[in-house]
């Protein structure tokens, strides 16, 4: 995966999942260090709009807007940070 | 929240979510000091079936199986941890 090209996309993810992966509010998850194969499986749910409720109509899009080889990347950064 | 019973709940969970809230494969989160609003939330909407995808046919029943005050309980549990 490709951490940098992830690091520079994660700017945007930032403003909800924290520059440092912890959420800056409660109502989004901490990102940093959680498993990898399930934050590219979330990502591709929202992509696929199977995921509702929740804030899922603030992430989809978000989801929507990343390629297959963004979300392995931003999946392979979140899950790398300690 | 009642920690106590949540604790004795979490036994289930700990299947796939760990006894110490870190999952035991990579397609399941970890749950250990996640935000406690994000993980009501997320079994909210599994208890909702507005999550499909992923591994969501395992986790919807468990959800279903909650109520109310159990999901409460069991959010405020995991991210207690630490």
């Amino acid at each position: 995966a490709d951490l940098e090209a992830a690091k520079a996309k994660a700017v945007v993810c930032a403003a909800c999942h924290g520059a440092d992966g912890i959420s800056v509010a409660a109502i989004y998850p901490n990102l940093k260090g959680q498993k990898e194969a399930y934050l590219l499986s979330s990502l591709k749910a929202y992509k696929a709009g199977e995921r509702k409720g929740g804030m899922s109509m603030l992430m989809t899009p978000q989801a929507m807007a990343l390629s297959d080889a963004d979300m392995v990347n931003m999946a392979a950064y979140y899950s790398s940070l300690k």
